[in-house]
């Protein structure tokens, strides 16, 4: 079968006038979401699988717009025809998350109460929001059961959070390089994170965007101390090691060393693409998400109504969301006597291994889908 | 044995007249260092130790000043009066690094030639810059042999290269939670936090000093950064976990959770007492430091002129210098068939574990502290 990527996509937009109640105790009065979509629906509608992004990701899963490489969606080595999740069998849905910044409604938006960017007022928004939000949108494209929904790190929390919220609307959830909630580390790394953007004096509260200006200094600091947690240790010191940019040590503050040269490049591109607002509150939403805290802590209680099928997926070096996180999500499902498979990749590739094109991690969610393909087609 | 503080403490000041040429190529005409003595000089002048310190540290390792209980010492519980490092027994040392803040000639004293503070001018020092300046400053207290060099870190970088420039001035070295160099993530740790400080507009490209502005936000993050590699996740966990400041979720941007508030609180205390110049300054010298690659990364190689007798200490659950980098300088010892001990400690404190009162780690250095007393009266 030939693997190749979907080619040219273009995303769609839907409005939405019903208002929504968040989780934080606002109400949006109406809202947009831009999404993609890949495939084809099938006649029963049993095919849709929604794909959930994480924190600096979008709706723009696979493909390319106007034949531009450089355009690639964030996960086209898996979405395509022929690719692990085939969409030659499935209709793939990939959403800006509300209060995201590639479309979707969020703080970069115009207020239509003020005429001004929602900027510092925008609501939190959380795991819970979107995932109902997602839910509406399926409704809108006639689709009341996904036959998946599969997200990495935050993305997992979200399809975790489909099969609490949504039970009988999803028949498989795949989770993978994610977690049940963070612990204080991971909060630890993005209130830092948030600290740099906050206090970045081009920031002003929120509201720049009157300003005309951008926090570009914070983002760089927040891309960068992301960028530290998603790559283990080894996988940098094969990469970069020592490594100096010119022959000799120059004892000044230019970059001297390739890892260096490598996090400020990443730092000033993600400044120069990515709202700050919606940074500040996506790594909220990671903070918040503890869906077991309803429950006492206890998360074979809170999936106790869960009814999906789960595999969920870790990497060996993830060390920012270690295979011992995973296997706590698998443990509860076990305990819920829930069907799940579990697979932990040997890879040194830390966090970002999820994002990479690894041929056992590839091989296990291809087989997986096989299997609700088959599924699909015996209804 | 009564273990207990030394009291009260005076810090004292040499200044030095002989010029420096410094690794970075640049000379120094003159510089002072600061520094303090615990316990008294024997008549052969055998029993001197030096205290090397580390990133955020100084040359007050013991005591307090005026009976105030918040100026104790940063390494109080290990050097004192019948504490592992006994102050009955050795003529102690602390240095203020040149290039720091408290007091030894830094970025933040004045240039005698334009009688206006170094800033930005200020040379790049290295760790072979600081044993040179301690040998130097050994030889005017009349001290030609130390019975011991002992540091944690960035501490027992400065010990490991006593041993390779001071081979006959040190009998033994004592290498706590240390690496013989750092790793690709050890450096983007430290890059980040430099970013952060010359991106704040209050820097001024590191003459703040003229313009009566402090970085305090750059300083801030960088200490939030660094705070976050010294602890273990899970210390984190059973310190803080997802324990909130206030029994609900706010949905805004103040403090939530406490892990939170203490980053803050520590990066806020940190931003007003440290000088900016100097922490990119020791970060740099940190990079640097990779005493093998002079020898094409052979460590062996490097300390084939090595006399001394080694103790070198790992922590179980420090993730920014682990038990694995502390082998590697055991195994370049073993190698050359010196005579080291190494204990490998069960911690869950990370880093941080070696500023704390852990039991079995403060037995073990005060047993070997015991054996060079016995070799400094027998002779």
């Amino acid at each position: 079968m030939t693997r190749s990527s979907i080619g040219d996509v273009h995303p769609q937009h839907m409005v939405f006038d019903e208002p929504i109640l968040l989780q934080c105790g606002e109400t949006l009065l109406s809202y947009q979401l831009t999404f993609e979509t890949y495939g084809s629906l099938n006649e029963k509608k049993t095919n849709a699988v929604l794909v959930c992004h994480a924190l600096n990701a979008s709706h723009h899963v696979a493909g390319t717009y106007n034949g531009d490489e450089k355009t690639r969606g964030w996960w086209d080595n898996l979405v395509g025809p022929g690719r692990p999740l085939d969409t030659n069998h499935f209709f793939v849905i990939g959403v800006n998350n509300l209060g995201g910044c590639h479309g979707s409604t969020g703080p970069s938006s115009v207020n239509p109460a003020t005429t001004e960017p929602w900027g510092s007022t925008f609501p939190m928004v959380t795991v819970e929001d979107w995932v109902e939000t997602q839910a509406r949108l399926a409704t809108k494209l006639g689709i009341e059961i996904f036959a998946a929904v599969i997200g990495g790190s935050l993305g997992g929390m979200q399809a975790l959070q489909w099969t609490i919220d949504q039970p009988t609307r999803i028949k498989n959830a795949v989770i993978v390089a994610s977690a049940p909630k963070l612990s204080a580390q991971n909060i630890a790394f993005n209130e830092v994170a948030r600290q740099a953007i906050t206090l970045d004096p081009e920031f002003y509260g929120g509201d720049f965007y009157q300003q005309k200006s951008l926090p570009r200094s914070g983002l760089k600091i927040a891309r960068m101390i992301g960028h530290i947690t998603y790559l283990s240790d080894d996988a940098m010191d094969v990469k970069f090691g020592r490594s100096l940019r010119e022959d000799v040590l120059r004892f000044n503050f230019d970059t001297e060393f390739q890892i260096e040269s490598y996090l400020r490049y990443q730092g000033d591109k993600f400044a120069e693409t990515f709202d700050a607002n919606t940074y500040l509150r996506i790594t909220k939403a990671l903070d918040y998400f503890d869906p077991a805290a309803k429950h006492s802590d206890k998360l074979p209680a809170t999936l106790s109504h869960a009814q999906a099928n789960y595999l969920v997926i870790s990497f060996t070096s993830d060390w920012r969301f270690s295979p011992k996180r995973s296997r706590e999500i698998v443990d509860a499902l076990v305990a819920n006597k829930l069907n799940v498979s579990y697979g932990e990749i040997d890879s040194p590739h830390g966090h970002d291994a999820f994002l990479m094109d690894e041929p056992v991690y590839h091989d296990l969610i291809g087989a997986y889908f096989d299997r609700v393909w088959k599924e699909c087609k015996d209804e």
